[in-house]
Formats: C-alpha cells, sequence, structure tokens
C-alpha cells in the first residue's frame, strides 16, 4: 500500500536524480529495522506508553567514528519516510533484482560527493512513530488485539519523535552526532531534539520550518483533519479491512498542497491556463484548468501511498508543538538558551506555511540568548516547497556550512 | 432550508446592527419575486438558454427618479442573498408577526442616514442566477421534469448575472442607475456590469475583488468542490430527496473560512489559544484549540444555510470570469477603455483573496486607458473580510465617493 511512487531505473529518471550505478548516488538501499522501548516502553509525552515500537530507517556511507564526528541524522518532513537517498528496490523481493524502485526524497542532497556527503559522513534517516512506512504506527498491528492500532494508537508528539531518535542512535552506540538537520516538520523536530538533548548534537540545520505552526498552518491542518474524520467510510479510523476513507484524505492533500506552492508558483506553473484546449468546456463536474489537473493528480497519488489515519496523528502532533512554551514558558529567548549547538536556519521568501517572520521569531530568541546562529532567507518564488526545490542554493548553504567546522 | 441566521429581535442583537424601529433601520422588509426570461430565454454565455427565470430582490428606500439618477445597485457576495438591509420575517407568515428575523447582510451600510442612504437613494438587490436564495438555481424545480434541477441547471456565469440585473432593472422600467456597489464576488458582478453595460451606470464602486481570482483562489474553490463532489451522498448533485453532501460542503467551507481571514486575524482572535482549558486534551478527533472550534462552528451553521450544488455553480462561475480577456483579448487597458461609469476600486491590505496586486492591475489598466478611476487600499489586518468588517472605513469612503457627484 504505502510503497507508491516507483519509477523504472531503465526508463526515464528526472533529471536531477542519479541512477544507481551512477559515481554520486549512494546506490541500491535497503531499509534497516530496529525494535525500540522493548524493555522500558516509551513514556509518550501525552500520557500513557508505548513499546516495543518496531522503526524503520536508512544509513549511508561512512562507519561512525568514536564520538560519532561524522554522523549526520536526517529528519523527515510529515509525508517523508527514512528512504533519503538512493534506490530502494521493493521490499519485498531480493535486492538489485528488481527494476521498480524508489529514488529517495533528498537524492540531491545526500550521496557521494554531495551536500551531505557520503564520502565523508554516515548519514541515518528514522521514519517517525505514527507515520506509515516502517515504523510503528496506526496501521501497524496492535500486539494486545492481532488488528491493527487504528485511532488505538497513542498520541504521539514532536517530543516523543525526538526520544525515538535518540534511542535508536543509543542503539547503534552514537551518543552524539556531527548535525542534525531537517525541513519542514523535520525541522520542527530537528529543533526539537537541540532543545531535549542539546549536546547531542554540534549542529542543527533547520530549513522551512519554525517552533510552532502558524494559525494559518494549524487551521489548515484542522480542515484537513475534518475532511479525513467526517468521510463516511473513516468508521473511527477502524476501516483496515475495508474501503478507505481516501475522498477525505484526497481533500486534505489537495489543499496541503497548495499551501506548499506560493501564489507566484501557482501563476507561473499554471496560471488559467486550460488543459488542452482553447476555449473552457464549462463544466462544473470535469476539469478545465491545468491547476485542477496538476491538484487532481497530486491528491490521486498521494492518497496511494498514504495512511489517512497517519496524517490526523502527524499533523495533530505538529499542531500541538511549541518550543517557546514546552521550553521556555512562552519566551523565545529563554527557550533557546537551552540550545548547545551551532545552529543554522534558512527560510525561503515565498514560503506562507512557514514564513520567514516565523523563522526570524527564532533566529532572534537564539540573537538574544546568544546563541551561535546562522540565518539566510532565500528570495524564493517555490513557497515552502523551495526547501525541496531550490537545490543549488540549498546544496551551497548546507556544503558551505558543513565544511566551516 | 436556507433561511437559517435568524435571531430574536427581542433578544441580543450585534451592537453595529439596529434595530427594526431605529430611525437608521430601514425596518421590516419582505422579499420580492419577479419571473424575468418567460417570453424571451436568457441566451447564456456558456450555451443553452434559460427561461422563464425565477428572481428574488428587495428594494429600500426612495421611489426611483425618472433617469434612475438616485438608483444604487447592490451585488451581494457568493454566500450572499438579496437581504441587504433591515429585518425580513420569516417569508411564510405575515410580516411583522415573527420575532424569529434575520438582519440584512449590509445593514450597516445601507439605511436611513448610512453610507448608502435610503433617504436619498432607492437601494436595490437581487439574488444570483444558481443561488439558492429564492432564484432559479440548482435547487428549484425544473419546469420540464417537475423535480429540482440538481446539476441539470445549466452553467451560469458572471456575465449571466449582469444579464440578469440588467434584465430586473428593464422590468423595473429604470434603463440607468446611479451606481452599481459589490464586493468580492459582486465586485466581479459590478465590475462586468460596468463593462458589458458601459452606459447603465454613473458610478462603480468595487471592494475587494478584481478582474479575475487568483492562482489561489481557485485552487481553494477546486479543493473545495472536489469535497462536495467526492462526498459519497452527492449522487450526482441529485440529493434532494434524500441526506445532504453536508461533510464535503463544510470542508469546503473551513478552507473557504480560512482565505476570507488573514494570519494576522487568525492569530489575535485565536492564536493557539485553548478552548476552555489551561493544558491540551492531546485529541486525535476532538476539539483543542479556540481555532478549531471556530471553524468547525462556521463550517456546521453554513451547511445549514446553503445548497452545495449552488457552491459548485457560484464558485465556478468565479473561476472563469476573466474580465481582461472577455473584454480586452487579455489587455488590462483594452479592456478598461469600455468602462463608461466613474469607479472606485477597494483593496484592502491584508486580503489574500483578492489581494492589492491583484486590485492595481485592474486601477493600472483605468490609468492606462484614462477612465476615472479613485483607489484606495485600506491597511487593515482582517483580510479579505475587511470589505465586511472594516464599517467605519466603508463606510466613510461610500459616504464621501457618492456626495462627491
Amino acid at each position: 500500500m504505502f510503497r507508491e511512487g516507483r519509477m523504472s531505473v531503465d526508463g526515464e529518471v528526472p533529471k536531477d536524480i542519479h541512477r544507481p550505478d551512477h559515481p554520486n548516488s549512494v546506490g541500491w538501499v535497503r531499509p534497516r529495522k530496529a525494535i525500540l522501548f522493548e524493555e522500558r516502553p516509551l513514556e509518550l509525552e501525552a500520557g500513557g506508553t508505548l513499546g516495543p515500537v518496531e522503526m524503520e530507517y536508512e544509513i549511508y556511507g561512512q562507519e561512525p567514528g568514536p564520538g560519532g564526528e561524522n554522523v549526520i541524522l536526517i529528519c523527515h518532513a510529515l509525508t517523508g519516510d527514512a528512504h533519503v537517498a538512493g534506490w530502494d528496490a521493493d521490499p519485498l523481493g531480493p535486492i538489485r533484482e528488481y527494476r521498480r524502485a524508489k529514488p529517495g526524497w533528498w537524492d540531491q542532497m545526500v550521496g557521494p560527493g554531495k551536500a551531505i556527503d557520503t564520502n565523508r559522513f554516515m548519514v541515518l534517516c528514522a521514519n517517525v512513530l505514527g507515520s506509515c512506512y516502517g515504523t510503528s504506527g496506526p496501521s501497524s498491528t496492535n500486539p494486545a488485539t492481532g488488528r491493527p492500532w487504528g485511532l488505538g494508537f497513542p498520541m504521539v508528539t514532536v517530543g516523543d519523535w525526538a526520544r525515538q531518535q535518540r534511542e535508536l542512535l543509543s542503539l547503534l552506540g552514537l551518543g552524539h552526532v556531527k548535525a542534525v538537520v531537517g525541513g519542514s516538520m523535520g525541522g520542527q523536530m530537528a529543533l526539537e531534539m537541540g532543545l531535549a538533548y542539546p549536546d547531542l548534537m554540534d549542529d542543527l540545520i533547520i530549513l522551512s520550518a519554525g517552533h510552532r505552526v502558524t494559525s494559518q498552518g494549524l487551521a489548515f491542518n484542522v480542515a484537513g483533519r475534518h475532511a479525513i474524520l467526517n468521510d463516511p467510510v473513516f468508521n473511527d479510523g477502524d476501516y483496515y479491512g475495508g474501503p478507505w476513507p481516501l475522498s477525505g484524505l484526497a481533500v486534505a492533500r489537495m489543499m496541503a498542497q497548495i499551501t506548499y506552492l506560493s501564489e507566484e508558483s501557482m501563476g507561473f506553473k499554471f496560471g488559467r491556463r486550460l488543459r488542452g484546449k482553447e476555449s473552457p468546456d464549462f463544466t462544473l463536474t470535469g476539469i478545465d484548468f491545468e491547476l485542477e489537473s496538476y491538484l487532481n493528480h497530486q491528491a490521486q497519488s498521494f492518497v496511494k501511498r498514504y495512511d489517512p489515519n497517519s496524517y490526523l496523528y502527524l499533523t495533530r502532533a505538529m499542531d500541538y508543538y511549541d518550543a517557546a512554551d514546552k521550553w521556555g514558558g512562552g519566551d523565545m529567548a529563554a527557550m533557546a538558551e537551552r540550545i548547545r549547538a551551532r545552529t543554522m536556519v534558512v527560510s525561503f521568501s515565498s514560503d506562507w506555511l512557514f514564513p520567514p517572520e516565523l523563522c526570524r521569531e527564532l533566529v532572534s530568541g537564539m540573537c538574544l540568548a546568544r546563541r551561535p546562529i546562522s540565518y539566510v532567507n532565500v528570495p524564493s518564488r517555490y513557497g515552502h516547497d523551495a526547501f525541496l526545490v531550490e537545490t543549488e542554493t540549498v546544496r551551497r548553504l548546507i556544503t558551505c556550512y558543513l565544511k566551516q567546522f
């Protein structure tokens, strides 16, 4: 269910993605599994416990140095997974034999000779609790019932994710890493790690993220969840044996997709262009505009690869996260004082989901707390997606930053 | 079904709404009905014909002068109706006897001694084709079948609405009016009237509207319609005898509501405040934030008063409207050259549905075409809703503008 987006390695591959045999690709990769919180369950921030927890992660590059000084932990975004770089074959089949595979979501940034250089670093990424890509979540089996957890899965928070990441590092014998890097929801998680475990990392790199979601961000998440929760087949989240609430999820994704772009990028990508026609059909139920076709396509491909319940859990965790509240009693500087890592914050001018003004609140907090902070607001028209789309700029920023120290 | 929002006139009434017996209220009003296009059906812009058409409208104030020099036509917004001012009693009962009534949507602006002064003017507003407030639309009876039209109702456009308004004026013996005034969708309609019937009015007042929707505006309409069209009980629009697709409509409204506010107004109205509690419940399906409660309330009260099919028709008409394309072959100045009326355009700084930049394209076109144009960008934090919320500023702008001539 959740492994869509595969492509033929022999066929057409996007131009900035290297094929597995290219010297700048980490090549074929396979997800790894860990069992965490087996002896002592995870005490969840929102109450209750969870354990054992299955966790999917991927590792690329070098063996870790004794003090973890060459380890980089990457935190994925809302709909991302542990598969950051290279190509993963169908997890059910023997590696390399399957032609249908999927390139990592940040392959442009991670690999031999790339910004996060696997010739220099060990790179690690783990799927978060509540997600649907191999880590325990609502679609996993509840050992107590032998059935999928559904809404019986406990509420998880950004704090729990940070704890989960640290636990995995411990299991791998890593008490310290060079850097924690994340964008969007992954940036929230990276920030939380810097606050919860200030001595765990030397550097924090936070892209397109803030210490909380904006009011609009919260509102769009509310509306997206409303669409899923009110889908008539939602069945209190217990839909795994029947039809899935994919109508609701499609609407949630369509709406979210709008928040990932900017008015300008939508304007030049699609504007009011009609799809393959000179004049409109004046259709009420059909598709006339390119933009409609795009949003439909985005929604339809998303519902093939995501669990509606996971969408509920992860967006809710984002909503509840308020780092200033949690760590500084509402005071940004008091919060920032906890951070020991050198920190780089990158915002993008047209991002309105995590807008530059919000990122600057974090930056100002760091300045007031006299913490080492670098901040770049990248001029870009790509909106929130810029952190994934402005590859050349992000590549240079990360390369320079990691070379400094 | 469509007459919610009523309140007890004896009970609490919002402070800027006058009770029906107040000297600044137009008092009790009752909608009027007209039958248009009875002899010759309306030739629709998107093809096909429609007729006869039932049309609901309201009239307040003075008798019209012989040349219509004291007549002001108001155009309503997407979810508005003909009931602009005063209090309408339950349309089924004898007037004045019913305690449950509804104040007009622009009562702050229209009445004796108000900006649009009914001591001076005759004020007229008519519900648009496709809507669900008394004018023919998908919920009306199709005379050919004796059943509700549903999606059998023909596609209507902003051009058809302009035509429909002019037809009503003709029926009332009015070949000319003093001014046409509208906000949001009503502003699109007012602009269209200025372009299609340049000699019909002396003045045009266009608030929070543009010659087209933005790409984001189009995208949100697409997502909203998607929610309705994919509601499992939508039944191709033929739901009048069964359950209505209100889940879809609720999501569409929630999303639209976000676009009516600004990040700033959401921030100060709600921010991250919890609803009546100190710490969150960490609920996945319940309500924790004030903002959630607000969006839910908005959606739930909307679905009681609006027909999902009408939402489809009216948003689609907005999407298709492109005045520059229609009247100027894509050239704003060529379009603006058609306009004869003195025109005032008012935008609001934080409106991101019809943003100031879009309004300024229209204003620039008017300047290039050397047409008489006044333009005000009102500093406001209320987003798109500002045209209804910034009553004091709008009142002064309209009062001054109408007193000039």
